[in-house]
C-alpha cells in the first residue's frame, strides 16, 4: 500500500504502535504527547520535541520571507514545550539548504531563528547544515523541562472539567486563505497573515497554568481546534460539549470580517482550522477567572464524543475525528 | 553570494560565528564539537547531537535498501555520541516521505532504525512524520551522557601525545567507489560496500576509551582522516605528524586488494576517504596496549601543521585542510 493511500495519520499510528512504551524507569512519556518526558533529577522533568518543515509541503518559499520561516520552524518546537507546561532550553536546527540559495538568506532564516530564540531565552547550539538537491528542510529539536508535578498531558481530562483556549481561533487559517488567494498585503487580512506566517508560542501562559495547579490536561492547536480537542478526549476516555456561542466568542473582529467579505464560516475556521498554536485546556473552572483564558465548554463522560451546542440541540463534530488514536 | 561558491564548510563557520557559545552556567560546550554538551546534575554531563541525510545527497535510494538506511541514520548519531565518550540513550527520528513511498519499505526503514537502537540499548521516542514533495529525508536528534571527568572533545590534544584509531580506514569510501560503479555485488567488494551502507558506531570501544583516563581528545572520522584529524589540531592548537606505515598498517588486506584490481592508492582512501566512523584520538601512549587501536603517529607543537612522515621525508598533507575553524 502506498502511504498516499494509507494516509499521515495512519502512518503515525502504524509506526507509534508497539514503540515509545517506556524504555526505562527514566521515560515518562515516549509517544503519543506533545513532548517526550524523562526524569532528569532533581525534581525535574526533561522535554524533547521535533518538529521538521518541508518546502512545497509546510512552506511556500514564494509567500514566506526566510526570517518568518526559521522564526515558525523555531515556534511551533516551542509550542509543544508550552503544550506541555514547560520552560524551553535549548534547540539543535537541521538544515537542508539548495545550493542556488543566497548565503543573506540563510542568514536572515538563522536571524529569525535566534529571534524567536531569543525572546523563548533559548540557546541555538549544536545542529547540522548541509546541501539538498531540491527542496529545503529545517528540523529543530528542542529540549525544555518542567518541575515534576506541573507537567500537563493529553491524557488528564475528566468528566465535568471546563475547556479553554488561551488565545483566539481560526485566525491561522484565515491567513492562509488570504495568501493561497495573493490578497496577504492587504490591510484587512495583514494580522490574519501574520497568524499564519509568524505564530508566537504561548509559553508565558504555558508557565502561569502549570504553575497554577488548576488545568488537568493540556495540548497545542496545530491540526485545529476539533482535531486537538479529538486527541485529549481519545487519550483521556471522555468526551466533551462544545457551546457555539462560546467558540464563537472566541473569534477575533477581524476573523469575522475577513469571513465576512470572502463569505466564509468563522464558526468553521475556528472549529477546523490549524497552525493556531494556541493552548487548549481543560480544568478547573476557576481557570477561567485566574488567567485570561476564552471558556468553550465542558468534559463529558461519553467516551470520544464531542459535540457542538447550540440552541438546545447538539450536533457530533468532524475534523480530526478520523484521526483518534494515532497521534 | 550563493551557497554553491561558498562552500558548505565556509557556511557553517558563518552560521557557528558568534553563536552557540555557553548560553548559561549549564551549557559547557554549544558548537563545535561532535556533540553538544550540557551539565545534567549528579555528575552527569548530557550530550545531544543532529544529523540530517536527504535523498540524492546523503544516500542513493537505487543503492541503498531502507533498513541499511535506517540503521545508518542511526549509526552516524551514535557515532558523535561515541566520540565524545558517551552512551547513547534516546533518539528522536524525523522523517519527510514522499507519499508514493510503499508502507512496507517505511516499515523496512524503521526496522534498521530499530535494529541499530536495540544494539545500542537506545529508546527510540516521539519524533515527526510529515510528507515530502519530492526527496525522502531523515533526521535523528539523539540524547546521551558521560561521566562528568571523561567526557572527550575535540580540542585537547597536547604535543607528544600519540594518534590512534579504533579501526581500519579507508574501506568506506571504497565500497562508495564499487557502489557508484556498479560492482559492489562482487565478493571482493562485499564487505567495503558494508563498512559504506551499514557503518557500525564504536561505542563499546568509546567507552573503554573514556573510562581508561588515558586519552586526551577524541573525533570519529566521518569526513576523512586528514580532515578530521585536522579538526583536532585546528581546536587544540597542536600540529601532527603521521607515520606512512603506521596509516597504511590501518589498513586492511580487503582494501588493497581492491585497491590493487582497481588501480587505487590504499594511502590516499586511509588518508582522505570519508564515513568510516571508527574513533579518531590522542593521547598516552599507554593507549595502544590498554585497548586494540591503530597508532599513526604523534601530535607535535606546530599549530595546524600536519604531516605525512616516510623514508625520512615529511610531507604536508591536504584533505580538510581548508575547512579549519569551520568545525
Amino acid at each position: 500500500m502506498k502511504l498516499s493511500e494509507l494516509g499521515e495519520f495512519a502512518l503515525i499510528e502504524r509506526i507509534a504502535t508497539g514503540r515509545g512504551g517506556p524504555a526505562g524507569p527514566r521515560v515518562l512519556r515516549g509517544v503519543g504527547d506533545d513532548c517526550a518526558v524523562i526524569e532528569a533529577g532533581g525534581g525535574l522533568l526533561r522535554l524533547v520535541t521535533t518538529d521538521m518543515l518541508v518546502e512545497g509541503v509546510h512552506f511556500d518559499l514564494e509567500t514566506t520571507s526566510p526570517s518568518d520561516l526559521g522564526a515558525k520552524a523555531m515556534a511551533v518546537n516551542l509550542s509543544d514545550v508550552a503544550a506541555m507546561g514547560g520552560r524551553p532550553l535549548e534547540a539543535y536546527i537541521s538544515l537542508a539548504l539548495p545550493s542556488k540559495l543566497e548565503l543573506a538568506w540563510v542568514e536572515r532564516l538563522y536571524a529569525g531563528i535566534d529571534a524567536q530564540a531569543a525572546a523563548a531565552k533559548v540557546a541555538v547550539l549544536g545542529g547540522d547544515t548541509t546541501a539538498s538537491g531540491r527542496d529545503l528542510v529545517i528540523n529543530v529539536a528542542l529540549v525544555g523541562e518542567v518541575q515534576q508535578g506541573q507537567a500537563l498531558y493529553r491524557d488528564g481530562a475528566r468528566p465535568g472539567d471546563r475547556v479553554f483556549v488561551s488565545g483566539t481561533l481560526g485566525e491561522a487559517a484565515a491567513g492562509l486563505h488570504a495568501l493561497q488567494r495573493g490578497h496577504g498585503d492587504e490591510p484587512a487580512a495583514r494580522g490574519l497573515v501574520t497568524r499564519q506566517l509568524l505564530p508566537q508560542p504561548h509559553l508565558e501562559q504555558a508557565a502561569q497554568i502549570a504553575a497554577c495547579g488548576l488545568a488537568s490536561a493540556m495540548i497545542d492547536i496545530s491540526d485545529g481546534l476539533a482535531a486537538d480537542l479529538g486527541h485529549i478526549c481519545a487519550a483521556s476516555g471522555v468526551g466533551c460539549r462544545l457551546e457555539q456561542r462560546l467558540v464563537e466568542a472566541a473569534t477575533s473582529e477581524e476573523l469575522r470580517a475577513y469571513c465576512r467579505r470572502g463569505d466564509l464560516d468563522p464558526l468553521q475556521l475556528a472549529l477546523s482550522g490549524g497552525e493556531d498554536y494556541v493552548l487548549l485546556l481543560t480544568g478547573d473552572p476557576g481557570l477561567a477567572g485566574a488567567l485570561a483564558l476564552h471558556e468553550l465548554g465542558e468534559i463529558t463522560a461519553e467516551e470520544q464524543r464531542l459535540l457542538l451546542c447550540a440552541d438546545g440541540a447538539a450536533t457530533p463534530l468532524s475534523g480530526g475525528w478520523d484521526h483518534f488514536g494515532a497521534l
